[in-house]
């Protein structure tokens, strides 16, 4: 099958483009010494976590919710960090009852959550690694860096089942500021506050395994903090066009689109302009609308829900014509498809389940 | 089960709410003299377009996409319009199928579908209402109204196989326009449009069984316009923040919020905010931020793939504890979802599948 035959709208897999992003990575994090852990967050799909870890040097994977890694465990993925804060009885359950089967880890803020954490787990019988959010910028979740962080890891060395795993610092906002001496600043405050807490939990003499963070925007930097010990990026693997937005910094790799949406002409009835099949319930616009691959003369410049119409002045798109839209943000594209098309060179190789889309809970 | 129990974030029907809204449509058509066709691009649930029909006086259903049509026709609704064109080959085959066993119709803007809907028709036997669309403003799909239209409505009547069956005439963009003055006059230009349309049908001898389109925002006008014929609304059973911030006009009847996003506070680390567990992933923020229901002291104010960030002055809230979530924009959040899950007085009734989610082909 070819590009030309797919069902429109469709999310589409450039499988080189992948796969030379993958090892890109996975040579970057190499010579910098520092473990990747891709984050699953933005493909939910296991088949591609799998070669991540298997051809991309990922030590495991990040998940962000407890129902994605269910699907990535039982995708046979036995090293799974979630990355977040879980706290409601039935989530936690769930979490420890994974964790008797995987190697797992969450994040907690709130020293409430600990021993909560810590009755699920003996329950299970299983073990799990705790790793204590601190807020380095964000402004979402995670507690004060230094001394609060120290405590809360404290209590989380103390309750039986559970292993003090570390320090997450991730700053989201930092990935998308768009010039390198931005994004060099932001995380240089991070990684201040990274050093703060390490102090804090030397005072009370607790080892930090590790602290993991960074995202694709910023990953170079936080490698070079030798502070950070894991690399949690996502998008790097399919790029997106917010991403391509940002001037990168002289020391990072190249990594090329690999996502698209391949979308039809689906009406030229109106002048200078033509409707494509594809609005944004296939192209999450929530980080600006989708660009026209290969095509600089087009230009997407609508989206509603099912329709997404491009400026065409000479009039060249012809009714059934196709464009491949490179999405303005990956993750959340992912999460609006069952299945991704992967491609090499223009003929379908595999069709992957994203397994856990919409898998929120 | 009760709302406290669901795992969040979860996609909820206040089923009360819904099918007053229902009731009120039902009336407000019925007082009018125009027949309603809801729109399930909507909910892309059966159960609920079921529901329209059986208790809401919907004559039948829009679909926007085939695969929605096909969705809704496998659960046994036998009266579609793919409101909407259609051009590919495969898509066009699998229309025809559905037009050998449901009473299907489809919109049209270009000469060239129709000779090859006609012969996709006949290879299934069956027929296919083909109504042309005009485009009365939103600047979409549509040709010229007036003679372009009755030229297109010839070539569709030509065609063995095919029936006309119509102008759509749906101004997608008045529906949001805020002041009752300003959609009055957008949609008094599409009624004019229209009205040339209509003429131009009749200088050809042309028959215009239907005029169909409006939205839940002009409805009223459409319906009072003495040209349209059959009203397309579909937010109307669940409202959404976006279309709250609409002044009603003074003689429309007043719809209720119906539809929510259950979310549970995951960190209140922060000070004066806390983050919620639904971000863009559970709720689509294109049309604007959720908005807190029943809670006016606490505001959405930053969405994120997976949190949402509220504030919260006085830090009253609690990890653990659950706010619903008004989303801003009801159908592509729909499309978020697999399931609905269906309350009254905060007690479970039902799960209903998004069964057409994601079918956007």
């Amino acid at each position: 099958m070819t590009l030309g035959e797919i069902a429109t709208p469709a999310l589409i897999l450039d499988l080189p483009a992948f796969e030379a992003n993958l090892a890109a990575m996975r040579q970057a994090c190499a010579a910098r010494g520092v473990r990747l852990r891709a984050h699953g967050k933005a493909h939910k799909t296991p088949e591609l976590a799998r070669r991540q870890i298997a051809d991309g040097g990922s030590a495991g994977i990040c998940a962000q919710k407890v129902a994605e890694a269910e699907a990535f465990v039982r995708a046979g993925i036995d090293d799974v960090l979630v990355a977040n804060e879980v706290v409601a009885d039935g989530t936690i359950d769930r979490l420890a009852r994974l964790s008797a089967t995987a190697r797992m880890a969450v994040c907690v803020d709130d020293a409430t959550v600990v021993p909560r954490l810590g009755a699920a787990v003996r329950r299970h019988g299983g073990t799990l690694g705790v790793v204590v959010e601190i807020d380095v910028g964000a402004g979402r979740c995670g507690v004060s860096p230094g001394t609060p962080a120290a405590d809360l890891a404290a209590t989380v060395a103390a309750e039986p089942g559970l292993r003090f795993a570390g320090l997450q610092a991730y700053h989201g906002a930092a990935q998308h500021l768009r010039t390198p001496d931005e994004r060099a600043a932001a995380i240089a405050r991070a990684v201040d506050l990274v050093r703060q807490s390490l102090a804090a939990l030397e005072r009370r003499g607790i080892p930090c395994p590790d602290v993991t963070g960074a995202g694709t925007g910023t990953f170079t930097l936080e490698a070079a903090s030798g502070v950070y010990t894991e690399v949690q990026a996502g998008s790097y693997a399919f790029m997106d066009a917010d991403y391509a937005r940002n001037t990168p910094a002289e020391d990072a790799p190249a990594f090329a689109h690999a996502l698209f949406v391949l979308a039809t002409v689906m009406s030229t009835a109106g002048s200078g302009r033509a409707v494509v099949d594809a609005g944004h319930k296939a192209a999450s616009i929530d980080t600006g609308l989708p660009v026209v691959h290969g095509r600089p003369e087009i230009a997407y410049v609508g989206a509603s829900d099912e329709h997404g119409v491009v400026t065409d002045p000479a009039s060249t798109l012809r009714l059934g014509d196709r464009l491949l839209l490179i999405p303005g943000h990956c993750d959340p594209t992912f999460n609006l498809h069952d299945h991704v098309v992967a491609v090499r060179e223009g003929r379908v190789e595999a069709v992957f389940a994203v397994a856990a889309r919409g898998k929120g809970w």
